[in-house]
């Protein structure tokens, strides 16, 4: 199964990146499905239940959340509506919607695992004990797995890849908006990035203007962060081939798509 | 003026690495200066003198640091008697060493900023404001500057991309130790890139023993992060080319080697 | 001269406690000049200025302010016009108001200083040499100066309490809303209590409806804090005399009015 | 049921506090029981067999810890050999030692839990849903029991507070080092206290030399903090009696030793 995951999208320029690559990626790659993160699809904020569904007519499979997960409150009321958009797994038992789910495509399923970081992050459920529980319900069904851990602090997500190496097919990181250039197959055979970075502004900050984030650092006065509706995009993702038997990774790629780096 | 900087150094299988690719590095970029960050290069924790003098002698001609700096309490002993290693510049006035120095090499001089991040760090002084104090010092000297910023948060690390855009030749992040795929030249000239990532254990968490990290992970009890001895190594880095008139940045690529990404 | 100081005003019931009392904590204290700390008065977010002119009429003198202060954006509008508001000393240059301020009764002057922390909160600029640099304008003026440290953690509120013995009158932090009860006078005659406690609901969490911040804590789910209108109020402050002549504290005496320590 | 407890006690100054007053104490409040924290015992750092024996000896009957619970490594020894000293239940199940624990006394029994917040400290399991789950296997022994809560922020103690009122007889804060004066019986009937204080230097900073940690706030450079060893002391606690049949709490009182509060 061969499997495109786009991070983190970030308002309207991060959703047109989306529409505008999405079947050029669909074909370079000959994906069978295709993940991504939504939590910043509106303005920055959350995801509407117009823009998730645009996402889905797009092409995108599955959406994945994290920390803004409930931004938009409109969520609430539709996320026990749909088997494809999650939140993270740890979050409260409280919390409605589910952090797993399972998609099928040409016969072979693959389970998808949000999860979230508790590094400079709220003291969710532990997210590597959740981990190995859900791993084992995924692996009750099929052995191809798909993990987007949603955390801060590099040491939290490599110690998750090391920890669900052999049990993950992937281990992606999200939310610090920057890609890191750490892609590989660990010896388990569990494909690991630590972050797949953003999809949104390029010239901006973590995808909000990028005057307001320094006049933030430079004051510590209160600014409204705002996601610029204009400007230059970049697409961040990964792309993985998981063996259909074993649920091991095949190989793995980074995307990045910017005008430094043109889709080919 | 043609630099390699290397990410934080961190053990002997840092140090290694280092010996190993440094007069490789040199020729194949056609190196004047190779920078450095030593902030782990004593087993994870700071730099000793003995240390120091072997990254000096196999050819790195200028030392960062970060806040492992005062780690190793014997660099109280001799920061002070050395332009060629120098610790967060927006440390306390009380702090011994200094936070910028020049290299010249070829008739060429570079000045090498090092400043530190505060989010989710201590509250150092301003890095924003002190960098640009240090900026004008540095270019009544010369147009060419090297930037380590020691940072944890991405959008600290951006914010003070864009804050000296123009104003610095680069500014590259480390303190995460996992290198970022972002290397660009913003539009100001200035070379930027998140983080160099680090050069130590290729299969470890950050430099340490991954049961270690993971074990304090899962369970919140005290356990002593060690730097193995033993095992596959890697070095992250960039290169940059300066103009020497101008102090732009013509060039940025990121280096890294390890066993998936061997030396060419 | 005799001081009164009222710890954070929480919303209506926090003001209808200052309105019920203040009248009658003048006339048992028979004090001079009365200090409150306005953060939260307007529904627990920050001051406007109907309800500062509102404070001022009641009789207060001078009001503080702390990490709240730019809830209510009308505050840029008239923090400049007025020499009884203050806010923390030590935010950026570029924040609107001031740090310190002066009252005169009686024919004695008083400095207030306010001051931040930084401890688990945003890095504001250095409190501890800040402080240092106003004590000595505030001396220039007289010997009699109020600080009100807003501060999280105890040991940096202690830290700024010995910082300063023998140099301010009074050191008395805010912030925590739970009156601490080590009120003293440091031996070189600075009275000092680690914090003063805040004035509103009895019966809730900071001032916060009890069940949302129970549910927060407990699914860490988003929940917008009320402060409630109706319910018991408390009184919490300090009533520091100060010798005219040195400027040391003569007496210090913890306020703390509810129904179960009625005004006496 | 009649109980004494006793705030953190810090190092020797602490210990030598409790050896002086504990049976004052004792015939003063006519005690049954007498509890305290004994995390910083040992130095300011965690416990020690001698000191844990030392303090049972001198009339202790159940100790209490939190964060520094592993500062010594040979309570890994013993913790799990004694029914008297318990750590923070809500730690890692890895963890040695248990966090609820029993103790009878003329025909009565207390249960005494340890609790650890999650705010500003590592992200344990839900102190919240850990306190329920021990409630009830408490009251199937004895409606009497005692909560240690080792927490930060007055927010997550104060929610503490309610969520179990009606349920714990008594649930007093620890770890802040500074008593808070906002003991009450809350309307279930269970008698709560913000913080309850510690046992040590009474002119230091939470324990520790104030020269050390204020050097530590100006200037974020390392230092080792002492516990000094010479020096006033003071004793800071808390008194409660309960209802041997319901297990309400019927008075509560603050207990504060030291030169300014002397023993009466
Ligand atoms: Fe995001
Ligand atoms: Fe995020
Ligand atoms: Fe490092
Ligand atoms: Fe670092
Ligand atoms: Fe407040
Ligand atoms: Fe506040
Ligand atoms: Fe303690
Ligand atoms: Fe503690």
């Amino acid at each position: 199964m061969k499997v495109v995951f786009i991070g983190d999208i970030v308002g309207s320029i991060g959703r047109d990146m989306v529409f505008d690559h999405i079947a050029r990626l669909r074909r370079k790659y000959n994906a069978d499905v295709v993940i991504a993160n939504g939590e910043n699809a509106a303005s920055g904020r959350g995801i509407t239940k117009a823009i998730f569904d645009d996402l889905l007519r797009a092409g995108v499979d599955v959406v994945t959340m994290g920390n803004h997960t409930w931004d938009q409150k409109e969520i609430y009321d539709f996320i026990d509506d749909t088997d494809y958009l999650i939140r993270p797994a740890n979050f409260s038992d409280e919390a409605p919607g589910k952090g797993m789910t399972t998609i099928s495509k040409n016969g072979v399923t693959l389970s998808v695992i949000n999860l979230h970081g508790r590094t400079f992050l709220p003291p969710h459920a532990d997210p590597f004990e959740k981990a190995e529980k859900l791993l084992e319900e995924a692996h009750a069904i099929s052995p191809l797995v798909f993990v987007d851990f949603h955390a801060e602090a590099t040491s939290e997500k490599i110690a998750m890849g090391w920890h669900l190496d052999g049990k993950a097919s992937v281990v992606v990181g999200t939310h610090t908006h920057v890609q890191t250039a750490d892609e590989r197959i660990l010896p388990g055979g569990t494909a690991y990035l630590t972050d797949a970075g953003m999809t949104g502004p390029y010239d901006e900050i973590l995808g909000m203007k990028k005057e307001d984030v320094i006049y933030r650092f430079k004051t510590n006065l209160p600014v409204r962060f705002e996601v610029p509706k204009k400007g230059r995009g970049q697409l961040n993702g990964l792309y993985v081939e998981i063996d259909n038997q074993s649920g091991k990774a095949l190989s793995v790629e980074r995307i990045m798509i910017n005008e430094d780096h043109p889709f080919e």
